[in-house]
C-alpha cells in the first residue's frame, strides 16, 4: 500500500480570499481534513477561512493540544495527533493539516510534522506556505515592512517585555506579535519611546470584527481588554 | 467621472500556485496590469507568475524604476510612474501592479503608492499581501521561522556585514535576503559563528532552477558565484 501524502496548509490570516490557490485545489480535493481544536473561539479561524474550499464530502476532525508548556504533556499530544494522521496516510488516503496563517510562522505544525515523521520515516509531506497576519495588517494600513536596508524584527509578546525594548531600541520595522492581554502594557512601552504615532494596530484581518487603528493614542485612551488576532506594526526608525 | 482603484498585487515568491484566490480574481478582471521593467533575469519573475492569471485581453506595461541610490533620481522615477498609472484611472479604469512575495517586504511598491496617492489623493488602493520568498523558504525546507518567544529576524545583506553578525548573536530565527554577491562572504560567516549546520539555502523557491541546500557545507565547497532570489534560514539559538 502506498501511503498517502500529508499536506501542511497555511490558509493565511482570515480573509478566504488570502487562501492560495494551492492550498484551495488541495482543500477541495483531500477527504481527511485535521484542524486543531479551538481552545478559545479564534482558534476555530482557521475552519471558518478554509470552509468555503472544501470538498463536499470533506471530513473534519478536530486534534486536542493542550494548552500548556508542560513539554512531556505536549509531546503525549504531538504524538497522538500524529498517530490519527498517520493512520490515514497508511490507508493509502492523503491528509490535510491547516494552520492559520504560515504553516512554519510562529506555529505548532512543526512538532506535529516531527511527531509525524518519527512515526512515519517514508511520510511525503508538503508544506503550503501562506499569507502571515503581519502582512495582512501591513496591507491593510499600508504600512511598509522593511525598508531599504533596514531590519524588520518580529516578536511574539512575552511575560518579560525586555525583548521588545531591546527591538524598539535597535530600530527598523518592529512587528508585535501576540498581543493578548499584554496590549495597554505594549502601548505605554510605545508611548514611553516616543514611538507611538509611528505604530499601527491591526486585530481580526480580513474576519469579521476587523479593527485597522492608525492613532494609537486613541486606542490606549480607549484601554480595550485584549489583542487577540492582532499585530502592532513600528517604524521604530533608523537600524 | 469616477476613479479606479488601484490593486498592488502580491503574487507570491515564484510557484504561480503560491498566488491568493484575491489576486487571481483582481489580474483575471483588471485589463491595465503595471509591472517593474526587469533590469536584470531575475525581475522579470512577477510577470511569469502572473502570466496564467492574466484576463485574454490584458495590457502589461512596464515601469522603468531606475536602478540607483540617488533619492531625487528615483522620486522622479516613481513620480512618472504613478502619472501613467494615474491617467488610467482618471479614465475610470482599475489598475493593478505587481510586486514579487508580499507588495509591502522590502518592496518598492510603497513609494509608488505614496506618489500616486499625492497625485491622487482620494485614490482608492487596495494592497493584496502575498506569501513571502522567506515563508515559501522555510516550507520547501520545513525549517521552522520563530519558535515559541523567539525572536524572528530578516536582514536584507547590504555591503556592511555587522547587522548579520548581530543579529546571529542575539540569536532566535535570522533570514538573510538579497544575498546576491555577498552569498561565499555569509557562508565564511555562519562557518565562524558555529552555525553552519543551523542554517539551510534556499534559491529561486518554485521557479525553474529551484535549489533546496540543507547542507551548507556543501553549498559553500561549491563556491556558487550568486544568490539571486535566494534566502538563508538559520535558527542562531536561544534568544
Amino acid at each position: 500500500m502506498t501511503l498517502g501524502t500529508f499536506y501542511g496548509l497555511g490558509v493565511g490570516p482570515g480573509d478566504p480570499g488570502l487562501v492560495t490557490v494551492k492550498a484551495a485545489a488541495v482543500l477541495a480535493r483531500t477527504h481527511h481534513v485535521f484542524v486543531p481544536k479551538a481552545r478559545i473561539a479564534a482558534e476555530s479561524v482557521a475552519l471558518d477561512i478554509a470552509r468555503q474550499y472544501l470538498g463536499a464530502d470533506a471530513e473534519v476532525r478536530e486534534l486536542v493540544f493542550p494548552m500548556t508548556e508542560d513539554r512531556a504533556e505536549l509531546a503525549k499530544s504531538w504524538t497522538a495527533s500524529a498517530g490519527a494522521i498517520a493512520r490515514v496516510l497508511e490507508s493509502g488516503a492523503d491528509a490535510c493539516f491547516l494552520t492559520l496563517g504560515d504553516p512554519l510562522v510562529y506555529s505548532t505544525y512543526v512538532y506535529l510534522l516531527r511527531a509525524l515523521t518519527q512515526q512515519l520515516p517514508e511520510v511525503c509531506s508538503v508544506t503550503v506556505p501562506g499569507v502571515t497576519a503581519f502582512c495582512a495588517g501591513a496591507a491593510l494600513a499600508n504600512f511598509p515592512l522593511g525598508e531599504r536596508k533596514e531590519l524588520l524584527t518580529i516578536i511574539p509578546t512575552a511575560d518579560d517585555l525586555q525583548p521588545v525594548c531591546d527591538a524598539l531600541q535597535r530600530g527598523g520595522t518592529v512587528v508585535l506579535m501576540k498581543i493578548g492581554k499584554r496590549l495597554q502594557e505594549i502601548l505605554a512601552l510605545l508611548q514611553e519611546a516616543g514611538l507611538i504615532d509611528r505604530a499601527v494596530f491591526v486585530s481580526h484581518a480580513g474576519q469579521e470584527g476587523q479593527r485597522v487603528e492608525l492613532d494609537l493614542r486613541r486606542l490606549y485612551a480607549e484601554a480595550p481588554e485584549a489583542g487577540y488576532l492582532s499585530v502592532i506594526l513600528v517604524h521604530a526608525g533608523k537600524s
